[in-house]
């Protein structure tokens, strides 16, 4: 029997990789580290069994986390990352000339340090722009004096150190974070999980009450549960659906010609939402 | 070790379900055709090891199949479906009033008597309108003498009988056996999985070739390799992305009402590609 990486998401269902070798382990204070080396999918990146990234297909998900809210916001100078460890969201928030200062607020060092190891072309830690910080992000989120254009909320699963990132009153601190044209963005979980939609319920119904604009929309990623990804991006004013986005997107060709997923077509097409995952949080 | 089922699509990748047990199995003179009962996914339908559908997932592609089609065609009265002999695809088809008669063309007829035994949800195969041939889907085609409004090509992956499904020849006959303002769907496989490529390049060349418009579209199917699903479009000039479709679906409220996946933005938001699918086909 080859060595396989197995997560099961719903009772029996789940995915399986096949592994080469185990090139990093470390249980930090916060979560098991660890790295593979995969047959097709290059190194793979998982925290306390669950996949967070691979090689292969970190673009869908570092693309959309980013972009969506990159050009929603008319002119993003200062961006905070609560989590993100791996670096790809800064690196795509980076490609953002207007981009002045991020500030990356990663509880786990590790992951960084995972990171910089394995998955050297996902992050852009010598960028002088990016700041990275060892904190706790909902503490961070708290006592943020020099608001923010964007924050985006690149964390893991309800579950563990990531359990805070689904509550109303974070989302308060980050409402009460950004500046007067500010979105956040943030990752939201499968909408074919079950287990999921009481977290997912409660993020997007605080996002409604919280923000003046609130939407889900969708990526397609592989090596997560079912392979559908859904996503929030909330605004205090500002349409992720205006023809201002439009254009924002068609000012910036070098850009768009970087990427292997975001395109103007993809951003506005991925906030339609089939039936069924409507209902989940209506 | 709890019963599995295990689908390998990308050496090592892949797909794992609980299986609770066996409830059919038949070796017909075309494939193997099993059916399971899963823990959370209803009742599972594999042929050749490879997942048709399953009770929980199948209204996707179902749904997305037919509706599309049938919403980019004016007023669709004859419908051919190639394929589908869980039933599904002709359930969808058969919502649209405008409907007079469906002819479904199965090769094998023992995929039709394991959806009426397991899948009573999924057949509508006593609707009167509803005409099931068991002949190869290819010769069939070839010799139509009274032309359909939509044809839908529902066949398995591209080993195996629905080989000739991805050939050029096969879709001349079917521009020829469609009306003047004709329309057709079909699966063409998931962007994710590589080996796939030649044969989703070789559908789209030759549907750009032979039809006045031709599009890929995709859709969200959990147990279908990575979850990303790609589907084709095309006709002899009907736009399905017309203001026209919009004001069909807007004047079907009862058949929309019925559906779990498909609506009005998600029939135009299926069409925006990602840039690394754009580049399968280009």
């Amino acid at each position: 029997m080859p060595l396989q990486y197995n997560e099961y998401y719903n009772e029996q269902t789940g995915l399986t990789i096949g592994l080469k070798k185990l090139l990093f382990a470390k249980q930090s204070d916060y979560q098991l580290v660890e790295v593979y080396e995969t047959d097709t999918w290059g190194n793979l990146m998982t925290i306390d069994g669950m996949v967070m990234l691979s090689e292969r297909d970190e673009f869908v998900y570092h693309e959309m986390i980013s972009h969506v809210a990159m050009f929603t916001h008319p002119n993003p100078k200062r961006v905070l990352i609560i989590g993100g460890g791996d670096g790809g969201t800064a690196r795509e928030v980076l490609k953002h000339s207007s981009v002045e200062h991020v500030d990356m607020v990663e509880i786990d060092q590790t992951v960084v340090e995972a990171s910089k190891l394995h998955f050297p072309g996902v992050g852009d830690f010598d960028n002088p722009k990016l700041n990275v910080l060892y904190e706790d992000g909902i503490a961070f989120v708290k006592n943020v004096k020099d608001p923010y254009d964007v924050i985006i909320i690149d964390g893991s699963d309800p579950v563990g150190p990531a359990e805070g990132l689904f509550e109303k009153d974070f989302y308060q601190f980050c409402l009460d974070a950004l500046t007067d044209d500010g979105v956040l963005t943030a990752q939201t979980e499968s909408p074919w999980v079950e287990s999921y939609y009481p977290s997912m319920k409660k993020v997007f119904t605080a996002l409604d009450e919280l923000f003046e604009i609130s939407k889900m929309y969708l990526s397609y990623i592989p090596l997560y549960p079912a392979g559908m990804w859904s996503m929030a991006c909330a605004t205090k004013g500002e349409d992720p659906l205006s023809s201002e986005v439009t254009k924002r997107i068609r000012s910036n060709p070098e850009l768009l010609k970087s990427l292997n997923y975001y395109n103007e077509e993809v951003h506005f097409g991925s906030f339609a939402l089939p039936n069924f995952v409507k209902k989940i949080i209506e």
